[in-house]
Order: C-alpha cells, then structure tokens, then sequence
C-alpha cells in the first residue's frame, strides 16, 4: 500500500485525491492546499461527497510529520521557476514526487539550471522528481516515443492533437481566449504566455529521444482560431469572428530538416477531436487515437498509474522516458523484483 | 557503448546483428550459431556484404570469452522449454539476455516453474533477462498496457492485428499453412501448435497488467482462412478453396464477462493490414496504427532498442511491462542517474 499526499486542490488535484483514494493500491494519507477558503474543510465537502476524516492542511511539512506518506502527488502550477521553492523541502525529507507541473515533463531546455539543482537534491535524498500527466507527459511525447521503439531508425516525427476545447472547463475555455476579440486575444498574449504550456517540453522530450541537437532552437508559431457560427459552451457565449481558442505550432530542425513537428488545435466547436502521430521512420507509423485522449481525466489516470511506478526509478529528476508505463493493477510482484539472493 | 553478442543466426538474429553493428551505442562483439553450414563463416558472407572480420562461433561460452560483451541478443527458438538450458550458463556468467523466445515474453502461465527457475539465476547473477520483440513483446501487449495508464479504470481490452504474410518470409508463408488443403491442415495442425506462439502470452500479460484473475483460463480458437481466389507470394500458390492462412482468436474471461480478446489474422492477401487497440476504459480509447507494424523489422527493432535499457533494470527475469520503451537514441544522461552524491 502507497499512502499519498495531494498537495495542490485545483480541479486537478481534487481529482487525482479523489482517484487515488478510489485505487487500489493506493491510500490517500492526506490533503494540503494554501488557500484559505479551503484549508481545516474536510476534503468530502470539496468533493460534494460524505465527510471523509480528511481535512486540508495548509502547510506540507506539517502534513508530511502528521501522515506520513510515501509520495507527494503535486498539482499546483504549471511554471517550475513559480513551484520549485515547494519541491526541494519534499525532496528534503526523502519523499518522491509525481508533479502536473508542465514545465518540469521536460525541463532540460527552460530551466537547464533548475532541472540540475532539483535533480541533485532529489539524488542527495534518494527521492525521485518526476513531471507528469498527459500533455505533457504522454500523448504527444511519451506516446510517441514508445512508437518509435519499433522503428529501426526515425526521421522525423509529427504529432498532431486536436481538442474540442468545448468539453472541457470554462477557465480552460477562457485560458485559450474563448470569446474574445482578435484585439483583446493580441493584447491578452502580449506577454507570449498564452499558448499551451507543456508543448515545447514535449517537442524537446521528442527531439531528445530521437537524439537530435536542434540547430537553431524551435519554430513556435500561436494563432488564433475565429468561430465561423456562434457556440455557446455553457461557460462562454462566442459570436462567429470571435476566438474559439487557439492552434499552436512547434517545429525542431536539425541537419538542415524538420525533425519534429507538433499541431496543437485546442477551440471550442473543434470538430473530429482526436490525437495522432505520423513517425516518418523505418517502417513508417501512423497511429490515431479515435477521439483523443481526454485532458484533465487523461492527467489525472497517467499521474495515479505513475504512483507506483516512480517507486522503481532510480533516484534524482526523472522523466517520462524513463516510467514503464502501465495502470496501477498491474502486477507489482513482476515489476519489482525482491532482492537478489546472498 | 554496449558490446553485444548475437546468439542464433535464423532471418531473426541475423537481422538483429546487422542492425546492431549500424546502431550507434551498440557495438557486436560476435555472432554465434550452431549450424556447421554456417560455424566459421564470416557475418559479412551471410549478409551478402564484403567481409566484416566477424566470424560464426559455434560455442557461446567460447565466444563470450573471447568477446567480452556486455549483454547477449538470443534468437534460437520460440519455445521456452527447448532454449531453457542455453539461458542458464549466460546468466551464470553475470550477462543480462535479450531473447526473442515468444514463450519467454510473459512465461508465468504457461511455465511458471522455469520462470521461477530462471529469474532466481538471474538474480543470483545479478543479470537481467527479457523477452522481447514486436509480437508478443509491443505490439498486441505492451503498446495496449502503455495506453491503459491513460485511463482512470479499464473494464476490457480489445486487440487485433491483421498481417498480409504475402508481405511475410516463405517459411511463415509455410508455417501458416498458405497452400494446404482443408485436410493438410487438420492434420498438421493435429499438435495444435499451429497458431502463432505468443498470442497466448500477450493475452495473460494484458490481463495481469488489469489486474484480472482468468477464471477458467483461456478461449482458444484457430481456423484455417481460405482463399477466394488465386494468389502467387512467389514463395507459394494458393489456389481457390486451400488455406491462406490462419485466425486466431484468444479470450479471457473473469467474473463472468469478457476482459480480454485477442484477434489475429495472418494469411496471405489478408486485406487492410493493421493493428487496432480498444481499450474499454474510462475514457474509452480506440487506436488504430494504419498499416500495422512489420513483424520482422519490428522484432529487430525492438530488440535492439532494449538493449541498453535491460542495463537500468533490476536483475531477474523481467518482461516488456518492466521496460521504458524508447529507441537507442533516447539519452542515457537522461535515462540513466548518475551515483547520488555522497
């Protein structure tokens, strides 16, 4: 049994507390959140649920000394410069972490300085860091990059995902600037922040398993998408000449070619949602998954199958690359393997 | 770089040690077979290429002395019971194996004393054994476990591979039954090992990775496949009415319902050849890769990608559910954590 702790109670994290309490295998140890409205609130009431004994903690070390978990799963922002302050106490006590922060999927390329130092305190106290989740984290990185172990050898690779921004959250609708006007879009992303955090990481996760050197950085490229008819989301009303959301655009060239390209359409009203990747290789694999996978649930099923796994990882910043992905049921008598006999 | 020796010389391994001399990070230390037509000759002779200074040894252990590799690629056989006895000295001499060996792929089931026997040695030894290759080994197993990590709960899995063996070598033209009579092949199916070896394997790793206890063991079902009208492969003519080769179906039931089905088809003008996973889950995810991935090329490739990531295992005998699949460009800086500091 893996007694977890959620730090972080956004819709994510409440989630993955509620999923991890539902998984067998795993026990939630505890939940922690600074925000006054929630903190001494027992975690049934933010789940609309039955009491569970289980109240909010505002502070994670008191948390940590009060339940002792095994793990700490981590959700409470997507930009590692804003989180890392959080992580090097946890890693301090010799706990490991499976993070949703974006930026640390793959943190080689933004932050080379914060991934060095997180990863020698995470080595010093035996404790593993991992970021994960589904974008980032699998369907365009780690799902390709299983793919690709198939090929003998691989040019280049395209990954393409298409979300019908429309099913999911209405901050999420609005994060990608649902409704507003082509104005009020240029100047909301005047600060270059508001395109989907994650989708370089993985263009980088991608070019890196490849073993690919970028030649002169990424290409990114963030447009808006206009509504041709009007939408109303429940959440957000958009007139058609308004934003529905966004198509980003991130390519790696190395050697003169485009190696890896990633197509990222997240609006409302987007039609066929889907996930699909194109390895130009030897042989060539084209793989669609039917309608995509899921955002916020996706995340929260590759974070709690991730529990268990990071277990096995040898200690420091780990990645995706190195989780041998599988759902929590699997056999943990098979994955781990008691010590050799004297 | 990792020096391997390639033991055994069939299509499979002989490929398999082509790969590995172009595979940077990799290096063939030797190649070994035990085929006196083929004992002496130098590797670029059966590769049709100028010669590589490379010779065919008969003895392994020989070769191993000589070589000093750091891991061995074994392609002698499908049958565990029949290879058994060549995996135990390589372990005893501290060396982790990568075998093709189907039955090896996920052995709990169906020789689940050997498989004890066999991870103890490489326990001992500190080695670490594995069954690999594209099927069973990715395609119908590992790549399924790798997208049920995506979902919250898995009820049931679909899995189905459609392979035009006119696409395939001769002898799996032959091996298939292309070109026999309803009666030939009753008859030389009357051993029932006919169908493709490792179905069943892939099946028990499927169900073990949901956590499902097989209640009444499996469903097994193989039918000859007729052709319908006249095909020449080159290798064999199929007449109207004789076999084209084989279905394949393998079920697993627990707690009353269906949790596992397998469907393979491989005869020659097979149409639309593919591989097609539904993962019965919460989300639902239905992947289809388009064409399908070769069996031959793919064997080789995978293979050969987990070479160097069979070092960061734990030592005993390990199946694919235990490998972070990436191909052998994927950093080792990366993959594989330094000591932590003292």
């Amino acid at each position: 049994m893996i007694r977890v702790l959620q730090m972080g109670l956004g819709p994510i994290g409440l989630a993955t507390a509620a999923r991890a309490r539902r998984t067998s295998g795993l026990e939630l140890a505890g939940v922690v959140d600074t925000d006054p409205r929630l903190v001494g609130k027992d975690l049934g009431e933010l789940l609309g649920e039955p009491a569970l004994g289980i109240d909010v903690a505002a502070d994670v070390l008191g948390a940590i000394d009060a339940t002792h978990p095994d793990l700490v799963l981590h959700a409470t922002g997507s930009f590692l410069d804003e989180v890392a302050a959080q992580l090097y106490p946890i890693l301090d006590r010799g706990l490991s972490i499976v993070s949703t922060c974006e930026e640390l999927a793959y943190p080689f390329y933004r932050h080379p300085e914060l991934a060095r130092e997180l990863d020698e305190a995470a080595r010093k106290a035996g404790a593993v860091l991992l970021g994960s989740g589904v974008n980032p984290g699998f369907v365009m990185d780690k799902f390709a990059v299983t793919l690709m172990a198939a090929c003998e050898s691989v040019g280049a690779v395209r990954v393409e995902r298409v979300v019908d921004a429309a099913t999911r959250r209405g901050p999420f609708q609005r994060k990608i600037g649902a409704g507003l006007s082509r104005e009020e879009f240029a100047e909301k992303n005047s600060d270059g922040r508001m395109g989907h955090i994650g989708l370089a990481e993985s263009a980088h996760m991608l070019a890196d398993a490849m073993g690919v050197s970028p030649e002169r950085g990424m290409d990114r490229l963030l447009q808006p998408v206009f509504a041709e008819k009007r939408i109303s989301t429940g959440e957000v009303e958009v007139s058609p000449g308004q934003v529905a959301g966004i198509h980003e655009t991130v390519v790696i060239h190395a050697d003169g070619t485009e190696r890896v390209r990633m197509e990222l359409d997240m609006f409302v009203g987007a039609p066929n949602p889907h996930d699909a990747v194109v390895v130009e290789g030897k042989p060539r694999l084209e793989v669609e998954i039917g309608s995509g996978v899921a955002g916020d649930e996706g995340t929260v099923a590759v974070v709690v199958s991730c529990a268990p796994l990071v277990q096995g990882l040898q200690p420091g910043l780990r990645t995706m690359l190195d989780v041998p992905l599988a759902p929590t049921t699997a056999p943990r008598r098979i994955l781990r393997s008691s010590p050799a006999p004297s």
